[in-house]
């Protein structure tokens, strides 16, 4: 199934791309057919914002939801970036920041949330990439979570 | 304008390359005229350092002056690594880390002071990379920014 | 000297590799030649699991020896993926999280122990890489140290 199969499936729809919070471009090009993509927060128009720190403010659920929420962001600015996401070839990477009270240990469950979506959108042979998760005392606008991204596209 | 000529129409002059900091190489090649700068620190000789975190000692003001610092070495380790800046065909992307008091939210304005820097002195198409920005609780040395890049060169 | 008389001579056994903590692959390729290590913790099967913050529970000579442990780790698992070690071209960049009481500042020390076990192991003109080494407030599983990394293949 291709990935706009599989998001019908889901019964999701991209958000549209979000607006830039800096100074940064949100994806970058190098080498021959790769992507850098930027940290990705979860806050989407017309949904329920998620703030707080993961095992205080956030339970597991919620940061899960998180995850997702930045996966749906960044594949958002990809498709823009793009055009269509049949021309991704692998998820090679991602660095899921989780903003984790002291003692919460999960960042990995956390961090599924995004990574499942990778997998359930683009398959197990594309989007099962190569992962850190970690916790961070503070994220951006009280965030709970951010995920980065390293691509590769199909050559042309 | 080149590179140069920005660095002197700011009125900037790069510091020494800054001495490692342990077991590492501050500029290593890998692929097709790629990079990846280690994380660079702040310090600058005949500067008063600044120290300490985000949001409770260092001001978001110093932050920014400590984010362009860290640029500045970075680009220090990165002309003695190559020769001569104008072989850069784009700074692909910035990981930046900021020490934060666990209520200090902007961290990507903090990181404005080194996206800013290398926009002015590179241009915005060579310039602006992909970033991700986010909070730390301890940074080495009590730094209060510490920055990484991964840089692609022309083809020879 | 080769990688595997080197661990000989150093009396070292790569331990089996790491089973895998979520959704993720363990090592991904990328590019021509490149591969991308997920963070892997210390844990080995059969060692005393060394656990809690540098700087708090743990000592710095104990993160150095977690440090150690991650690279094994991740070296069992590049192992699992290449089949052989020498045909490593070089360690390109680690990226060496350190989970840090708020007031420990020797996230580079800690470090060393992955980075001078790489050069102790594959020699420093392939061994010595870029990295950061920065402070976590927590990581997966109250672990110590993660330790993620850019490696690259010789063409075959």
């Amino acid at each position: 199934m291709t990935f706009e199969e599989n998001l019908e499936r889901l019964g999701l729809t991209l958000p549209p791309a979000p607006p830039r919070g800096g100074v940064y471009t949100p994806i970058q090009d190098f080498g021959e057919n790769l992507l850098y993509a930027s940290g990705f927060g979860p806050a989407i128009d017309g949904l329920t914002p998620i703030l707080g720190k993961v095992g205080k403010e956030v339970s597991l659920e919620d940061a899960q939801e998180a995850a997702r929420r930045c996966t749906l962001n960044l594949l958002a600015a990809l498709k823009a970036k793009i055009g269509d996401l049949s021309r991704v070839k692998r998820i090679v990477k991602l660095l899921v920041f989780v903003a984790s009270d002291d003692e919460f240990y999960d960042q990995p469950q956390a961090a599924n949330g995004a990574s499942r979506l990778f997998v359930e959108l683009f398959g197990e042979e594309v989007g099962l990439a190569a992962r850190s998760a970690v916790g961070m005392n503070v994220l951006p606008g009280n965030i709970p979570v951010e995920v980065e991204a390293v691509i590769e596209l199909k050559a042309e």
